[in-house]
């Protein structure tokens, strides 16, 4: 270990500063990078095939199995490892993340043509989020219900928030996801020959309803709107899910759940 | 409007202090008082017929159809108004609500053998839950799922905590709460004679094989730990939501909505 650098504990360091700038939403954009906070994104990320440039660590705060894990996986996958104090590790952490691991990472979603789609597609349609929490939450239930794609349409959310990251539990990073306007979109379901699913309250046809056994996609919109007139083409099938107490609306990432899970079961 | 009472602008006023201290749990506790910050809130505490013992209002804040709705139906109801200079309510309003309504109210869960359960009951049992915030989605999903009631076991958040009341859309004030051990609420189940489902990863029974016309619980654990071993019982069946991606746990607020949802599919 003699040849290792220096421990870094000054947060005037130029490369901590670096780390610092990318909560700025305006510095992800400029850079093209983005931060990892914590081990099991870290570990999603090394699943995805995303390799940190630089995975900046304070051993001491490293304790749980899945820190040392993702820390042995970066070291074998040959990732630079800078080790920095216990507190600056502590006052450059994001939120109130205290693993000792925080990655300097380059993501960014795909383009339309570089999805693959299965012979039995089943693909996310996210239009217009605006909380990075709730993008992040979309994606975890996404990838639990196994879809090969999610399309990130309209965005007014970063997919790179450290927000969206940590509420995707990382999934991320394993997650085939694309940004597109939402014609394009519309455009590319089409061409691919899915069947698109929108979630609309004001719909008639109950969701299960909805045969989703055919290659299919799932639109779900935005926390306060709902979905945009673009998505309302006669070639769209709008499902209801029932709502049957006094509130008048579920949480996107519920009603993005109900349909996945139906298209989930009806395929099992 | 002659015999109002004069415009609270001191936040030192000991009505105000009051109001500010509820945001604190201990209060909360000690009085059996808890506070809604919001229209949307209120309207929904009106409709589960629980009053506030005071409205305090700063009309020139309240821009919204649902604000102006919920002071007249408040007036409507003989509820106290009390007029608050406009610097004032902004600087009590909990969290970034700058509606111009924050009401003092007086609310607590049910005992077990004040629930009245329907011949087709539908119940959700959420166990050890820890985020406010959670609690809230939760209610919010169990109510659009029409359910009987909600049982809340071993509870470590506070219901009355103003994150849970906004989370859950003010459905806290239209849902059937009942707090219990979770003993005592597997003992009122099975006196009741409803079929427990419990969401269990390791099960080899896949969710939609439940029975869900019977009537029957559904049952929800913590956020990280899931169900404690008390939920673990021979007559309840434990069942699996598949997990087909890269991610090994689901938000439980998904899970009950895709549990609850299956119930309303099948009953449907």
């Amino acid at each position: 270990m003699s040849s290792d650098p220096p421990i870094i504990s000054s947060a005037q360091n130029p490369r901590i500063k670096e780390l610092v700038k990318l909560l700025e939403r305006r510095t992800r954009k400029q850079t093209g990078l983005t931060r990892i906070d914590g081990a099991r994104e870290l570990l999603r990320a090394l699943d995805g095939g995303v390799a940190p440039r630089v995975v900046y660590v304070c051993e001491e705060l490293v304790q749980d199995e899945e820190g040392h894990l993702a820390l042995r996986r970066c070291r074998q996958a040959g990732i630079e490892i800078q080790a920095v104090s216990a507190k600056l590790s502590e006052k450059i952490a994001f939120g109130e993340r205290r693993e000792g691991l925080c990655a300097l990472i380059a993501w960014q979603p795909l383009a339309l043509d570089e999805l693959r789609l299965s012979k039995q597609s089943l693909v996310l349609v996210v239009q217009g989020i605006e909380k990075p929490g709730n993008l992040g939450a979309l994606l975890r239930t996404a990838d639990a219900a196994g879809v090969d794609a999610v399309l990130l349409c309209d965005g007014v959310t970063d997919a790179t928030n450290p927000n969206t990251i940590r509420a995707s539990m990382g999934t991320l990073f394993t997650l085939p996801i694309a940004q597109a306007s939402s014609p394009q979109a519309e455009r590319f379901l089409k061409e691919h020959g899915l069947t698109v699913f929108t979630a609309r309250p004001q719909s008639s046809t109950m969701y299960w309803k909805g045969n989703f056994k055919a290659p299919c996609a799932i639109v779900v919109g935005a926390e306060h709107e709902g979905l945009q007139d673009t998505w309302a083409t006669p070639e769209l099938i709008p499902l209801k899910i029932p709502m049957l107490g006094k509130a008048d609306s579920l949480n996107v990432n519920v009603s993005a759940a109900i349909l996945l899970f139906e298209a989930v079961r009806q395929r099992a």
